[in-house]
């Protein structure tokens, strides 16, 4: 397998703070990069050469794809179509097909219960009339939200017991959508595998997830669940990932319904990222091979490094002016702080995180 | 403390390995830096920008120090008059007196005599004449070294019993040397020692070096020296660091005797090296915070952080055509691969490193 290692230029669609630390994480395998951004100032491009444009402009596609020879995403809402032209002309991974399916939250439950993974109730919402119905069978509370370009709470309407599901409906610009039973779970976890193109597979610890207004704060290994439920979690994470034909790191968002459910109904699948994920930014630290380090090497064709853990780690997002307190967080000794080179800290907007490591305890059973 | 702290833009001397790993380690702090060097494909180039010019060249140092507001090095044989020019427009860290030292085997050695620190023998040579009453003094086997510009044993010639000394001298180029007595060392350390602005210090744990033909191979922490001489290693790291007035990573080549000297007769101090350093590559992994990290943090006036190591670590360099071995490196799957981008594998060529972690012991006492 490494005979035919080489060093191909990688493409990144996409500019932000997912870009930029693989960037920074493959170069130390001597891997050089390019960026294509809508805007001239994403914060990749302080260390990375960039191409600006728009993802629909064939132009900036073409400057973009012939200059790499694989292409890889910081960000999945980047048009399917760009996603299947590149991949006319260079290497792209994860394949277009991954990435529409991820984009797309009714494909996405469609596939999982194809794979027999169970997902919560949920019912495909189109037209107005469907709306009745679909709030009679999965009942409330329950979220509607878009099928497409959700991200960080955004696209998302709750409908508690009582409420207009009409109105909801309006509030998330009365685009296609799912309807979905909000399940009462324990607490949210993710499972981050790395599959390269053999298929081999790596799995780092899946981590658990603090959410607030829909936007991930916290992140923490080991999560404390049992063993044989995070098996389970590695176990539905590579089998999506195999029936993708994916290729890089993929992030599978899950509820646990906590250890009083039966053990085959105590996880279920949110959403799937078809990229490196915040939930993973502590394999900077707190492993030899990072996330972003095994997304490039899945990419560029290497072989995966090693997921495991050396270190606990705790990691915690700076969102909009949380960001202004870096510098009591840069006098934190221990505490390895990442800021994005962002300059306007907007409301809900990821400016860094910290992460802090702590010795390895072992896993509660 | 924390209340000043700003983001300064750094400007790096030199862009070799080290600049290209202190812009990759400042980076998550949101750091900007410069680069300059004398070659246009110098390494660092890849991931920072760029000023092109000779060191002595002072249309490029004025561009260079108009666009930072703190400069550093990553080569230490930048000349001492250019450091002091640029010391008269911006800050530069460490201060040119500290290099200047560093730069004179001379000056260096006589330091460590005025601070106490054990020194191999040494007889300072100007002149051909002076070569005789030297080697009468020092005794062989022994070693010339020139004052200035010696790296990776440059400017060294060995003179066993019974060896011409003026010819050695001859091979060294007849320049102003020092005649050095050869000790029976068990082993080589370094301490690397970080010093902020306001006095402040950290140490890394000291590793146990291996040379061959006068390059580093290998660096191997914990040492496995008794506590009582790593505490001294350290000791005599921040007395010649506060003697500098030194801020940013200090590395203090020693002669470890064995415990068979007396305790304090164990060290001997070999020389000094004005910047990261090349036997303290695997704080990267096996700390939170490197010494890349704490060099810019020093340099930046941000508070240290932690030196503490999370991890037992060997570094490894692939020097010249060792680093075409690199795909066998990349397919170990634990292993940290640094290649540092560079084209032309000459011999003696440090190409990149690589570093293997394991589980922290304690270090045996």
């Amino acid at each position: 397998m490494a005979s035919g290692m080489t060093h191909p230029k990688v493409g990144i669609l996409g500019g932000g703070q997912l870009a930029r630390m693989l960037a920074l994480s493959g170069a130390p395998l001597g891997l050089r990069f390019l960026v294509m951004d809508n805007v001239t100032d994403a914060c990749a491009g302080q260390f990375a050469p960039m191409v600006v444009g728009d993802y629909r402009d064939e132009a900036a596609l073409t400057e973009f794809a012939s200059k790499v020879d694989v292409a890889t995403f910081d960000f999945e809402n980047v048009p399917a179509e760009s996603a299947h032209w590149l991949s006319d002309r260079v290497t792209v991974f994860p394949n277009p097909r991954a990435l529409a399916i991820a984009q797309d939250r009714l494909a996405e439950k469609t596939l999982f219960v194809e794979l027999g993974i169970p997902v919560p109730p949920f019912a495909a919402i189109d037209t107005r009339e469907q709306l009745g119905a679909a709030l009679d069978r999965i009942g409330t509370p329950c979220i509607l939200k878009t099928r497409r370009l959700g991200y960080d709470g955004k696209g998302q309407a709750s409908v508690a017991p009582g409420e207009d599901v009409a109105a909801a409906w309006e509030r998330i610009g009365a685009l296609p959508a799912i309807l979905e039973g909000r399940i009462a779970f324990a607490l949210e976890l993710s499972a981050l595998v790395v599959r390269g193109p053999a298929g081999e597979l790596a799995f780092y610890d899946c981590p658990h997830n603090t959410h607030a207004d829909g936007i991930l704060r916290r992140s923490v290994v080991p999560s404390g669940l049992p063993e044989a439920d995070l098996a389970r979690a590695r176990d539905i994470a590579g089998t999506i990932a195999a029936a993708l034909d994916y290729v890089g790191v993929l992030a599978v968002e899950m509820f646990y319904l906590g250890t009083e459910a039966a053990p085959e109904d105590r996880l279920m699948v949110n959403e799937i990222a078809p990229r490196v994920h915040n939930s993973g930014h502590w394999t900077i630290e707190a492993c030899a091979i990072s996330q972003f380090e095994n997304h490039m090497r899945a990419v560029a064709g290497w072989p995966l490094g090693s997921a495991e853990r050396h270190s606990d780690a705790e990691m915690v997002n700076l969102i909009g002016k949380e960001a202004l307190d870096w510098p009591r967080l840069a006098a934190e000794p221990g505490a390895c702080l990442h800021l994005y080179g962002k300059r306007d800290a907007r409301p809900g907007r990821k400016m860094g995180h910290v992460t802090r490591l702590f010795a390895k305890t072992a896993d509660r059973v």
